[in-house]
């Protein structure tokens, strides 16, 4: 493993160890922290000028100094004056990570897209990846014994590597006389699951690379990953292409529907989006041996896509149908059939992925057609299944999947949480992106409003207006706003808001006649309107809340159990919310707050796993059997659950760990 | 098994027996007899008149009549006159065979094309094929088990047919969401080897198609069968398109090698036509059931390529490796190794192949760089390795291939007998097509010479000389003429001929000064000249009876054995061969002459055994890893065995079969 050395990015205070020698610009890139680069990191636009923090800085940590971003190169003297230079400022593509730093990324060197929080967590992972490779010499034919290319590939694979009754792909076949004669014999199989050789490369080799999929409805990551190091070479993330065609899964089933060739475009767009992930996780990656000969426009040896030897993919059943091209209509409509459960190896090439051509790429299996791969995933990565605590694993993307339960038993369902968590269907909502409020907090006396956007680490309270450039509300925003709302009795239990109101931020819409509450003024925003959350939006986060709390309780119905041990809040938005103010907005029943826990982007993880180690790939397929599939909808006493999970119920007895949070008072109330 | 009758094409004379209820057009198609037709059997172009003779022909055994060429068509009527309609003339698309008829093609009927042998021979195959079609009945999900579509498909595979662990493969899936509700989840499986579903069809199905290829150096052959009745239902041949790059495997190879695309282009044609002779096999050709839905132009329900479920490949090491597209370089070069020997099971459309999309090829293992899949082939169609006797199987096409042995041990070697025995390199050589002498006597008296042509039926001695119209000779004509003019004595057995001559055919050419022998003279021809055998051309066919005669030499001598029981001789033109005429040339040591068979192209009949039974596949890797191949050029006096072998040194003693075929005088002269 090489020396890692911790990074952090201001203001988004983005954090992560990266492998010490890279740039800072690929550092940037693998914890998804967005720098503006025109040339792609090739020293020539300037656009990613950052300045490194000089000191110690205690709140994290580190000791941040200029030197540890390595030494000054020639090119960036054309786009830093000697001004800046002295205040810290390098460009990111040439500044490299050699200690530990604190970059602070200016406002005009932030790029305005998503930010899509998809980095890869360190899980546990046994080696063992699928795609394994072998080193062997193999003799000369000789007149006495001619024998094929193929069969004395095979004898030496058995003789020295033990690996009976391998097979050999097609395309791999071709490339067999060739490579076999360029270094006299010597050459690496890479071998997919001990069964198939997919590639011949000549000479010794001992780095190969797999990359992990997660297909999301909203977003999509890639995780690069060395197969044999089983580090994590580089995470890319883009936006799914298809949204498109609608927003969450039911519109895009609609889109197939109601389109000849839907499916086909649909399919078409995602395997394009794999393509381009494939080929920027490669991009400007270096092997760290020579042997490798690809090289990079400037000459220097880089990562090829057909260097990858193994692809996982994960994604809900729908993303999972049209990645597949599979008719998704007839699990649109009840009773919800996929058209397949188990995982599928399938050849990247029939799926027109470009990777090694002969390389497999594993789908990981539904569990049912609302719980998909992408539940899979999370399931092999965080293993309840193994453990004798109680947990609820709660995942929150378009759509919401929970699994309860532990090494006895899981049962998973899913909820129509709609896109409210997402910021869809909030008159102010909007994604992850710059500007977006990502943290609330009000005061309980003064009913005033803080709060910070995404792309500027200063809150409201210590910033001018003006520079606040504030846009709307993403997820977190939403969670945070909601559950403090609350707390401090500007909304009722009900979802009204209180008609006793401490400040001028409540008031009814002229135009709708509708209360709402301000949460941005205008001088604030880049919209220049006020921002402001409606009793409208208050009743859709209720909708998606409700189906979460009441889907939680009636699995915990059926599991028998009026508690829970653990929660685990995975998804996208997963890293970002407050484990304590989603339990104040009774997104789940009540458990201990240390106990509350955001996962990340378990479904990707998952994903990794079942790319480094194989018998992940089994449990996957066993655990996609076990989990029980509950359909809430035809559960006794669903609609009443559900209306009464649409309040805000807490009572001091069944919330216990509120207690000291939310005062009794508001707890009590009827 | 539908009923049968016998036809026979005059004046070609090939005969065979065929499917009452098909047209005499078809029924040429499957004997090789080409009939012209522009419309390929519209009955829109008149091209394919023929003239059904009338009586009792004892020679054959049958009793042609008029009426047993079906009922008059209207639209032969725009073709043929009332006076031809009286003497029999028909249209070969119209007129169909409902018993026993003697055809006669005139010759404006008659299409120019090369007369490809290679009709399927009945061989017993017992029925188990790769590919088998299974009917299920598949419920439909429910909101209790909302099971997706292969699962349920699977489970009933499982409970009807007892097929565990079954795949799906890819391209099938995606049409299974469609296909399962079609019929209401009644679904026919086409299931590969018991292991993968390649094809759903809507509805029960009973009948399915696979097609067996034999590509030779020189000629391709199809056999189209029904799976279920392991009936051959069309064969079509076609020339090899590559014969362009060169007549012989190393002609092929040397173009690979000289050209930087050139493997990539003899690949392609060869495809090409793969795709074709499928096509054509397909063409008009009509299922039995009702249930499959394709129809040809005219709206009638034909066989689509796609339809085809299975094909199985023989072809020798180079054709197998350009099909493959496999780099042929090596395996031209000492110590000859093939890329691959063992059997290969490739998607048909990884290699461009358009049959069911989710089908498999089977290509039979090849046994060495000289013996290849087509020599398996053989093997397996002839079985020497499940019998007591001692057989020596010759395989003759542009190299040949020898395989001595029975069920204790078997050898194989290939030698280089050049093109001469298909009439290359010889001064008047040319190829089985019309004006071609296939058969040739000579008079032991007068010296003599009678012969005949393929495309007439008349012998010389029967013709006026303007109506043979001979071009040249061919293979057979070749065996013929070089036993005849040693039998009688005109060559001695040194090969030169002998100073004591009796006919005026015998002179020395003015030009060459070569002495020469005239077979037929120039009114006779329709190139204008005397059609001559050279001393030059006798020591050809020395060579290479010479290189066939050692190679069976030293392969006895290996096997220490010093007589065979069985003689077969196999290959497009085995079907010709006189077995007297090739024991007199000394083409292999001596043998009981009914003891001697032609097997006709019994590499084609292999490839079919593999289609029909998948023990055979088996039965095929077994043999070409279990046939001991002898590199006759390194053997101990394989020289001087060759140089022996140039002379035709029969002695009474030595070829005891021979005493009474050739005098005791030409036998025993030194």
């Amino acid at each position: 493993m090489s020396e890692k050395a911790w990074i952090i990015f201001q203001p988004s205070g983005r954090r992560g160890e990266v492998a010490k020698g890279i740039s800072i610009l690929e550092a940037s890139q693998q914890l998804g922290v967005d720098i503006e680069t025109l040339c792609g990191g090739r020293r020539i636009c300037g656009k990613c000028k950052v300045r490194i923090e000089e000191g110690y800085f205690e709140k994290f940590g580190i000791d941040s100094r200029k030197h540890h971003a390595g030494a000054w190169q020639e090119e960036e003297g054309k786009f830093i004056t000697s001004a800046q230079r002295e205040e810290g400022y390098r460009l990111g593509c040439c500044a490299r990570v050699e200690g530990d730093i604190l970059v602070f990324v200016p406002e005009e060197s932030r790029a305005g897209k998503q930010v899509v929080s998809k980095a890869a967590r360190d899980i546990p992972i046994e080696w063992d990846p699928a795609v394994k490779y072998y080193y062997v010499e193999v003799s000369k034919p000789t007149l006495e014994r001619p024998t094929g290319d193929l069969e004395r590939l095979l004898e030496e694979l058995i003789a020295r590597h033990g690996l009976n009754r391998l097979n050999i792909d097609y395309r791999c076949l071709i490339s067999l006389p060739d490579r076999l004669r360029e270094e006299e014999g010597r050459v690496t199989a890479a071998v997919w699951m001990d069964k198939e050789i997919i590639r011949i490369l000549p000479g010794e080799h001992t780095n190969s690379y797999g990359i992990a999929i997660d297909v999301g409805t909203t977003t999509m990551a890639a995780y690069l990953c060395n197969l044999v190091t089983m580090e994590v070479v580089k995470t890319v993330s883009m936006m799914n292409p298809q949204c498109k065609y609608g927003e969450d899964v039911m519109s895009r089933i609609t889109y197939h529907v109601t389109n000849e060739d839907g499916l086909q475009k649909m399919n078409a767009d995602i395997i394009e989006a794999i393509n381009s992930l494939v080929a920027r996780a490669c991009e400007r990656t270096y092997p760290p041996q020579e042997n490798d000969k690809d090289t990079d426009k400037d000459g220097y040896p880089c990562l090829a896509p057909t260097d990858i030897m193994d692809m996982t993919i994960v994604g809900n059943t729908a993303m999972h149908h049209i990645l597949l091209n599979l008719n998704p209509e007839y699990m649109g409509t009840a009773p919800f059939p996929p058209v397949v459960h188990k995982s599928l190896d399938i050849k990247a090439r029939d799926m027109g992925i470009v990777i090694n051509e002969s390389a497999y790429v594993h789908v990981l299996p539904n569990e049912a057609g609302f719980v998909g791969a992408d539940n899979v995933g999370v399931l092999i990565a965080e293993e309840p299944y193994k453990k004798e605590e109680m947990q609820l694993i709660i995942d929150i993307g378009t759509n919401g999947e929970l699994v309860l339960g532990n090494k006895e038993k899981l049962i998973s369902s899913s909820c129509a949480t709609g896109p409210a968590f997402e910021g869809a269907q909030i008159a102010f909502g909007m994604r992850a992106a710059p500007g977006a409020i990502e943290r609330i907090t009000i005061d309980g006396d003064t009913h005033e409003v803080d709060y910070k956007v995404i792309g500027r680490d200063a809150w409201r309270s210590y910033s001018k207006s003006e520079e606040m450039q504030t846009k709307g509300m993403c997820g977190s925003g939403i969670f945070d706003l909601f559950a403090e709302l609350y707390r401090y009795g500007v909304i009722l239990k009900s979802g009204r808001f209180n008609p006793q109101q401490k400040s001028n931020r409540y008031r009814k819409n002229s135009e709708t006649n509708q209360p709402e509450f301000v949460i941005a003024w205008a001088e604030e925003t880049s919209i220049g309107r006020d921002i402001v959350i409606t009793q409208k939006d208050i009743r859709q986060i209720q909708l998606a809340k409700g189906a979460v709390y009441s889907g939680c309780k009636l699995m915990m119905r059926r599991m028998g159990i009026d508690k829970v041990n653990v929660v685990k809040i995975a998804g996208a938005f997963g890293t970002h919310v407050d484990p304590e103010k989603a339990l104040i907005m009774g997104l789940f029943p009540d458990c201990e707050i240390k106990r509350i826990v955001s996962v990340g982007n378990a479904a990707g993880d998952g994903a990794r796993a079942a790319l480094l180690n194989r018998t992940k790939r089994q449990e996957a397929d066993w655990v996609s059997r076990n989990v029980r599939y509950l359909e809430l909808t035809v559960e006794k006493d669903f609609q009443h659950q559900f209306v009464e999970a649409l309040q805000i119920p807490h009572m001091s007895d069944s919330f216990p760990h509120l207690k000291g949070i939310v005062s009794a008072e508001i707890l009590n109330k009827k």
